[in-house]
């Protein structure tokens, strides 16, 4: 394994122990002749791939009862749409927060489909912060409310959940999904792209509630049903097999390594570092969104003087700290800080901001 | 390797040498410190594999200008509803022939955006045979008329391609795709899953010519239409980016080890020797399909006393001879023989199949 440190905010840095597994498995075919790329679906061995990684995910997150799980081909983008396709039911209409760039584009693809009601927005001047938790003024007829716990881009997270009553809330969580306990009770639905804490590019989990299945998904294409995707047991549609196969890889590192407690713990460690270190350099660094909003998961930051910025991208990438650039709408510098990312990769990283910024001075 | 030969139709058999090479590389963390599992989409070095991906494919195929490739995340069901939510345009009409049960499936899935017409039929009654290229009525207004040249369940394979005139020519080719040499230009689009001939599951080729890209996709959700996935380089929805990858050292192997008349040449060796062995086995074994309408890639057979199919399944199995099982909806058997499969595979599987009806003889 390389020594660099691989910041992107994802596909991200998997972990190096699950890496080695995949690895040390990936030719052993099986005593059907298949290795875990060639597995076929109607297979046992791919069934209880797939029951295994639901229960280890189940057990991780202590789901509740009335909850199902899926694994899906694809990206968190297709929830965009799959979400008004199945959830809208007889309404039209769908509440969602605006919080950055990804609940930007998620609110602009359920426009196609459904009459928005955008009920909360982020403050987008610096200090950036999330969208504030009172006064919701939730539509009649709002079939679901739509947030994004966590914005990549912006690195902007939600201090608390917000209280959306009767009204299912439903979230876009893939940048911080197993970074922490997560109390799946509050949630009608919830979704995450694999590419950040649960596997390779490629796959998506969603956790909906049974009884949001009842809804009508009259438009959707079939693999775009949730509800003939459980019925035909996750395969309407090709399933990714072997990325679900990285995934139980990842959750049992995860339980291995103490859960989803001993991963918030770690998580909250290393952004404290990092934030730390951003905040006590003398302004020569910045942090532009305000505490208490900050993502723990992509640490978003500035050089104070930005004619630095692409110097100090490629001074960090010949030192072996990667993919340090923020994301292309806004600009700047983030070091995203999955579950994946070691302790000593923060280290590392701090301890260049504080010699490139002897250097400079 | 394990010395078993995996004759499943799907997710099948890759190549070992693909194999060697992807875990030859798979702990290979480039200088900006991810490897292939981990590359982000907006890295140089995944643009550079997806455009690798696209040219090496389009110089197998000799790919004509005026084309355009996508790798989409998902499989081919997935196509079912992205046809008909981008090429209908204007018109409501398509048609379809039903060739067996993929087709069958599409044509469900395209009833519920489309007025299907179904201008063909394949013959049902053994032996079966696939649709007949004469007199296909296609409607006016028809948007496309849309094929399965080779049907995976069935074991039944056009002799030719349909005249389809000005109606652009859209196919389901996932399990013929790359087994063969293929002339593009037929085609308005033509689509395959990976899981036969071009890598692991989880991700579509599709090939379309650029005029039908005018077409308006008013209710695709984004990641569906081909135009915006087009536009933002194949990353509306996450890619699979290192099933992309993988795709790209099975068409290396193609080339080094012919090109696609090569395969051809040795897939037809490989239909002609078991296919001789069924039809000569004195009535032991019966192939229900008529010839000329036999698929080279999905050899289905049928022991003539159907009380000795389950003895012939575990028997092969414990001789390493796997995934036989015919497709559940036709039952009997099935021995596919894609690319991967090598002609040793064909040979061991027919000394067994003499050996299993001397013992009963």
């Amino acid at each position: 394994m390389s020594p660099a440190y691989n910041f992107a905010s994802g596909p991200a840095r998997l972990p190096d122990a699950v890496l080695e597994r995949a690895h040390d498995t990936l030719l052993l075919r099986g005593a059907d002749g298949a290795c875990a790329l060639e597995r076929p679906f109607s297979s046992p061995a791919f069934r209880a791939t797939l029951e295994r990684a639901r229960q280890r995910l189940a057990a991780l997150l202590d789901l509740p009862a009335g909850y199902r799980v899926l694994f899906l081909a694809g990206g968190a983008m297709q929830q965009f749409s799959m979400v008004p396709l199945n959830l809208l039911g007889p309404s039209r209409r769908a509440a969602y927060a605006d919080s950055g760039y990804w609940a930007g584009r998620a609110i602009r693809e359920a426009r196609r489909f459904a009459e928005v009601a955008v009920v909360a927005r982020y403050q987008g001047d610096t200090p950036l912060a999330a969208p504030p938790l009172e006064n919701w003024r939730l539509p009649d007829d709002c079939a679901y409310c739509h947030i994004t716990p966590n914005e990549t881009g912006e690195g902007i997270a939600y201090p608390a959940l917000p209280n959306t009553g009767a009204v299912p809330l439903v979230a876009d969580a893939t940048s911080c999904f197993l970074a922490a306990p997560l109390d799946i009770s509050r949630f009608g639905l919830i979704y995450a792209g694999a590419q950040k804490n649960i596997g390779p590019a490629g796959l998506t989990v969603v956790i909906v509630r049974e009884d949001l299945l009842q809804r009508e998904a009259r438009y959707a294409p079939a693999p775009y049903c949730y509800r003939q995707q459980l019925a035909e047991n996750n395969t309407v549609n090709t399933p990714v097999g072997w990325a679900i196969e990285l995934a139980a890889l990842v959750f049992d590192w995860i339980a291995e390594s103490g859960g989803l407690a001993a991963m918030a713990e770690a998580n909250r460690r290393k952004a404290e570092r990092l934030y730390h270190a951003i905040d006590t350099s003398g302004g020569f660094y910045r942090a532009p969104v305000a505490h208490g909003h900050r993502s723990p998961s992509n640490v978003r930051f500035q050089l104070t003087d930005e004619r630095l910025t692409e110097p100090f991208l490629q001074q960090a990438e010949a030192a072996g700290l990667t993919h340090l650039r923020g994301h292309c709408h806004v600009g700047g510098l983030r070091a995203s800080l999955y579950n994946a990312m070691p302790e000593a990769g923060v280290a590392a990283l701090v301890a260049f901001m504080a010699d490139f910024a002897r250097r400079q001075g």
